[in-house]
């Protein structure tokens, strides 16, 4: 039990000032404007701007090691598939150890950026060759690093088992993704137990690694479960042409068929679609998480959000290849994209990108919280307001200020369950984040 | 005189470890590496990456106030000239000591991002109403603003004196713009004397904004000058429309036929280009000042960068509408933005986007800059490398990493002439930069 005194927050519905938090057992039990009132004196003030907690619905923590690996001209063979092949390559030369090293530090760099709850894309699963691990020991290492850095994590296992739609034997590091069957992938996930700081969650890779039986299975888990299931979604146009050959429908049409689509499902990227996708995705109330940074890393393109929403699709992000771990930047970008291709300004508020990254992200991810409100999970994090980057006239367009102009740099608390991880910008249980991604990402390069 | 031992240092060409760094009068007057020897004592050292001081190509310092002032959902009507009107309205309220203030304060702020020299394009001459004041004062406040934040100035004056093609008189804020007529737009220029912090330079405000023999007088003054000469080239498909209905001519085609075009110019966006254009551009060694952060929030569109290199532009970046004031956010968007409209990746290395931060700015800017040299100006700034958004693995990929990944947040020390001007990521002068800005923008809100 704990209590907090937030001088300003924003709670998903309004900004309120001086507001009293108390916490019992992980759970906000009581909220309180206090107006002029005294506080209590074992309230813990938080200054600045309180949110809700960041919700980074789709994650692949140890893509973290690529980020300024893999920029430099490539000639004219540099698009997403070159990029892949060095993902691969790094895929292929992690071990339990450094899975676990690497993870942990990159789920901390997201504490300090505000981020409370991540959903990690699981597909590294096996031991080179494709032999499975003794035991889940990679799941285990992101619980365990996950838990180190203080965020809830909801383990997106993914299934993937064929390298796409022509079939055939995966080969290399892809061999390390396969279960082999769909079935063996489900006792797999359900082999280890879920705990309060750890939401199971399902996963179909794509449609591209996956056939239609195996589809069926993993949503059937999922729904068995009441877990949270996510898709890789045209991210590539690619993807887009070869399922139409494999199966005359688009990626998600064919989703659609197999009653993948619906309010808890979650759709990643969402990018290369048609009218009829959109309208689909949007009549299913299927959620769609958009990874700005990474889908502008990778050259994707640009995901038509303003349709999706105006669809019914609830708006999510993800920090993705984590080339960049802020939320506030997916935020905007979702935005300020669309601008770059439609010469047009001003289609989402900021409070309903904020949502994204907040409430509509818990949903994704299969928390309760999101919000500041009674009965949620008690997970916050404060802003510091007269930065450089937020300064401005006290309350007038502060939400847009903060959506348009937040960095990482500006967090100063987060609260996780009522219990602070990060205080003054400083991650209380693990120090200097920095040294610890130096260490991690030199020890990779030695063998 | 002063000397530094530079822990880790890119030059402009290479990485170096232990330089020494002695500067006289401003400029550096020897550069030595040191090897295993014994650096002396007198020498401050700089530890992370040092890097030649960032040059902001292009800014308007009082946009600072429209920060998250803009962005809410405008209807159908969201768009560039949308924007503008809502600009209108703030400069209809700046006097000689709310524009120093406000501009005191973007400068310092650009200070902290790792700024050395910024080049204002500055346009708002004359009092409401648009009589002269008794002397340079808008000027004056922008000199003296830059001053106190430490960042040496390029004063580009721009000539601005019809509302467009069309002709007829400007009206409401706008009257503040016009001198009535180019040569007493020169005469003004020349009121006012240059000093070692600042270089006097013209811009043309854009084809749109001048008559051709005013667009001639400008750039002859220039030339006399020997001066930098800047203009507003094709941020908008509808300045193209118009040029085009009205000369018979592209606004690149209208400049190179008014011989403005050539190596001291500097076209500023260079967005909405034909072919012919690019070429023009690349023959005459234009300049190209890309604006990232601004072109993507007002919805202009994306800078044909990589064929604009190739033609022969250097390519240099700007803040602009400081809507953020990030140089490592501009420097990446030149190619990240190119990835979201082609699909490609990897078309800019990032020594060359550095390369525009620092010595292409520093040319178009007229100083003599942007590289460790011996006989450049003392201009540098040093960046902490083990901070969460740096970490990685030693000096591997480190310049790809500074350009993808780096924030204001990772500057530590910067040196314009020799002079430390911030120190541990604080302005030694002006002391919190946050709370100067809350204050001027908190003060522009009561009237």
């Amino acid at each position: 039990m704990a209590s907090f005194l937030l001088e300003l927050a924003w709670t998903g519905e309004r900004l309120q000032r001086r507001l009293l938090l108390e916490e019992v057992a992980g759970t906000i039990a009581h909220l309180e404007p206090l107006g002029a009132g005294p506080a209590p004196a074992e309230a813990a003030v938080v200054s600045g701007l309180t949110l809700p907690g960041l919700n980074n619905v789709h994650s692949h923590a140890f893509h973290r090691a690529l980020r300024g690996r893999t920029e430099e001209p490539a000639g004219a063979d540099g698009d997403f598939w070159s990029w892949r092949a060095e993902m691969y390559r790094l895929a292929g030369r992690l071990e339990p150890t450094s899975y676990f090293q690497l993870a942990r530090a990159a789920f901390a760099e997201m504490a300090l950026a505000g981020i409370t709850a991540v959903g990690e894309f699981h597909y590294l699963h096996h031991q080179v060759g494709g032999q499975p691990y003794p035991g889940p020991a990679m799941e285990e290492a992101l619980v365990a690093a996950a838990a180190e850095a203080g965020v809830r994590l909801t383990l997106l296992d993914s299934c993937y088992l064929r390298p796409g739609f022509q079939g055939g034997p995966l080969e290399g590091p892809a061999m390390r993704f396969s279960d082999r069957d769909a079935m063996a992938w489900a006792r797999r996930v359900d082999s280890f137990p879920e705990h309060p700081g750890l939401r199971r969650a399902a996963a179909i890779h794509s449609v591209r690694a996956l056939d239609q039986a195996a589809i069926g299975i993993v949503a059937g888990w999922a729904r068995e479960h009441s877990a949270p299931l996510h898709v890789h979604l045209s991210e590539q146009l690619a993807e887009n042409l070869d399922c139409t050959a494999a199966t005359g429908m688009t990626p998600t049409a064919l989703l659609h068929s197999l009653q993948v689509l619906g309010p808890t499902t979650t759709a990643i990227h969402a990018i290369h679609l048609s009218p009829d996708d959109v309208r689909l995705l949007g009549e299913t109330s299927t959620a769609v998480c958009v990874c700005p940074t990474t889908e502008r890393d990778l050259g994707d393109g640009v995901c038509p959000a303003a349709a999706l929403a105006a669809a019914g699709s609830p708006l999510c992000l993800g920090s993705d290849s984590n080339s960049m771990v802020d939320l506030f930047e997916e935020a905007r970008a979702v935005e300020l994209d669309q601008r770059l291709v439609t010469h047009r300004r001003g289609v989402h508020s900021a409070t309903s990108l904020l949502r994204a990254a907040t409430s509509a992200g818990a949903a994704a991810l299969g928390w309760n919280a999101g919000e500041l409100a009674v009965g949620r999970l008690a997970d916050f994090v404060s802003l510091e307001l007269e930065t450089p980057r937020l300064a401005g006239p006290g309350e007038r367009d502060l939400i847009s200020r903060v959506i348009y102009g937040a960095a990482p740099s500006d967090i100063r608390e987060v609260v996780v369950g009522g219990r602070p991880i990060v205080s003054g910008g400083r991650h209380l249980r693990l120090g200097a984040v920095g040294s610890l991604l130096t260490q991690v990402l030199s020890d990779l390069e030695t063998p």
